[in-house]
């Protein structure tokens, strides 16, 4: 279907660096792996003067000789430690701020012979004050956040893989915004070591690839977890459609693309129907903030009291508004959230996956905002793994994608299916 | 009891500063606060040089003039970030290193007024190589570990408050070792952000103090949680008496010491019953160096991998020993995990706290060993609140405490129930 719609045309003119095919062309000698980061690094020079995905970039960086990922040129989201490189989280606060060590995602990147070009660009410790990165698609807009910079450069055909985070919806929708494929994997699948914190109950490490089987290659060298490599597809899954009208209505272009990925779905063998979350689901997602916000006011303690004014003002405006939260209201959220874990969990007795939106629409015009997290916060605080899968471009050539969530802990299956709503897709 | 048994004279020989009564005798304007920090400075002075709790120390520090902690100075222990102090995780791997931001607990501190007056010792990466610290009770044993001078310094009558962090038994075991009392709270009570990693299921950060009433006053002030201030006693609280039977036996003087305390809980009103956890207790004891190491792993990869010949040989041993753990085998153990908290939780329906051992017996002669955590690891894994209480003096004047455990989430019932332990304790 995409490939007739309009705004495709734009599309192809920045084709994107797929990691499973360029894995495929290194393992068989086409290429070497100096080549293919050579590659990156050119497409980065191409194209980064436009887009503004880097915030800096490694010094001749070289490809490693062996590993699944040797050849792999990788883009770190700056609120991810690098020994190499500075890291800055967006803000002045963290100005030439260079860490001591690597963190754990940087390290297994690097075991597995990927190579890391550079750092990313992150909002201001991953909350809401935006980039000045472009989207891809259609420079007008903004590429979503907080993981501006890791999404925009995945999509602008510069790398073909990028680490970034989500605490509301900071992978889910820029990978959405930017057209490319992106998973939250389960909460604790990826290690948070080194990565800066802003709340330790919903902060998630993701991946932004191409397509559906390179994330699934990147997350499986990552993990040394082969059986996320998607074996045999599912053919014919048990697909749960969920509008969370707790969140509020979507745009037309966000329920269009819910529409069409089902009925894609439908018409290659999934039983989809529509299907409503018990209402302690509505509940986590109402409390979402509160367990983010209570969190940040600990986690950005230092930042806060000692650096009031060189917060960034959304951020600070923020925890400014949640000051007399109590630890009374904190704790009541928590119990929310594990009560709705094993409703959810119930769920997942049912259908194999869950198909939702992964933003209200299409990337907003302009940098003002990086767009709203209401469709994405409630998986965040349940710890599902998540796939963005492309399935429309909406007008301006904006691309619009929906959600796959399997159930906690069930990654492989969260990707095996979500091949599948892409091929679907794919085939109209 | 204690005041009776050989080894309380040596004891009387360093007294230890109460925060409580510090705290009253500040409120009541008996003690200036910068008087009262400089009494814990002028203590420093007196014993740190026998004793060799501190790393570095503030220079010049002041005293808060609001705030419930206002006046009492703290020890850090050198795995948690300051930013006006290095913070050097007894490692030369971090040498010199300066964190740009100070970690969540130690803005808790500030906040509530107190004083930052150092960073106490830590073994490498709060793992087993030992520090030269010495034990305040008997100079030829061990303080225990990892957190060895806070632990000492609080014992020494240095300082009031001191923070440390389990992973295996590193709070819980050097306290009974000192002869103080110390918390290990509910797992996220208290937040790990800019904590050095070492396993992100188990690490905890905990408080040293003289007396359980001094921690619940320390805990309540930093997490604003009044709740925790120690309000009506228990008064005949059901305890069930665990000797862990899957973790070995303990040496006599660890029996004694539960033996004694719930005797004297006996006589003061507890209904004391001997317990037998559930056998999926014992398997998550087993399975808690699978999570640990697993995750060890990717928390130090930057150390290990690039800095393998200064890592500390123990840790640089276990982690060896440990390379080919899969991800099968750490799934496996966290499913365990999840099962034995359940189990766990109804438990605590039958009883309302546990006594158990809170190391094998007495500190271990010399510096060679911080001694073992084999009966603190279930805990840590587990999550509840943990609280030392000190028993008795064993032989060369050295204390040997226990352990009162409470459900998860009810650090208040653990430390109201400590006290109960406690004064029955110096009732005889």
């Amino acid at each position: 279907m995409p490939a007739t719609r309009p705004g495709m045309t734009e599309r192809k003119h920045r084709p994107m660096i797929s990691l499973a095919e360029l894995q495929r062309r290194i393992d068989a000698g086409e290429i070497l792996p100096d080549a293919a980061v050579a590659q990156s690094l050119h497409a980065i020079d191409a194209h980064e003067k436009a887009i503004g995905a880097f915030v800096c970039r490694s010094e001749n960086p070289r490809a490693a000789d062996t590993g699944p990922l040797r050849g792999i040129a990788v883009g770190i989201k700056d609120i991810i430690d690098t020994a190499k490189l500075p890291t800055e989280m967006g803000s002045p606060i963290y100005k030439n701020h260079r860490p001591r060590a690597d963190a754990a995602v940087v390290m297994m990147l690097k075991q597995a012979g990927a190579t890391i070009v550079g750092k990313t660009t992150t909002t201001a410790f991953a909350a809401n004050d935006p980039t000045a990165t472009l989207n891809p698609c259609n420079h007008a807009h903004t590429p979503g956040g907080s993981s501006s910079g890791s999404a925009a450069a995945v999509a602008a055909g510069m790398i073909p893989l990028a680490l970034g985070s989500q605490t509301g919806g900071s992978v889910i929708r820029p990978a959405s915004f930017c057209g490319i494929a992106a998973i939250k994997p389960s909460f604790h699948l990826l290690p948070k070591v080194g990565v800066k914190c802003f709340s330790w109950t919903l902060d998630t490490v993701g991946l932004f690839a191409a397509h559906v089987k390179d994330l699934a290659h990147g997350l499986a060298a990552m993990t040394n977890r082969p059986e996320l490599l998607l074996g045999a597809a599912i053919t014919t899954p048990r697909i749960g459609v969920v509008m969370q009208e707790f969140a509020g209505e979507p745009e037309a272009a966000g329920a269009e693309a819910v529409r069409i990925a089902a009925a894609a779905a439908g018409r290659a063998g999934a039983s989809v129907r529509a299907l409503k979350l018990p209402e302690i689901l509505a509940e986590a997602w109402r409390i979402h903030p509160t367990i983010q916000d209570f969190e940040a006011h600990q986690a950005f303690a230092w930042e806060y009291r000692e650096n009031y004014d060189a917060m960034p003002p959304l951020l600070r405006c923020r925890l400014d508004e949640s000051r007399d939260m109590t630890p009374a209201a904190y704790d009541a959220a928590r119990a929310v959230a594990i009560r709705a874990r094993a409703a959810l969990a119930q769920v997942f007795e049912e259908v194999d996956i869950l198909l939702t939106l992964s933003a209200a629409g299409a990337a907003p015009r302009g940098l003002s905002s990086t767009g709203d997290p209401r469709f994405n916060r409630l998986w965040t605080l349940m710890g599902n793994p998540c796939v963005n899968v492309p399935a429309f471009i909406a007008e301006s050539g904006l691309p619009v994608g929906v959600q796959v969530i399997a159930g906690y802990g069930d990654d492989a299956k969260a990707l095996t299916a979500a091949r599948f709503v892409e091929e679907a897709l794919a085939r109209g």
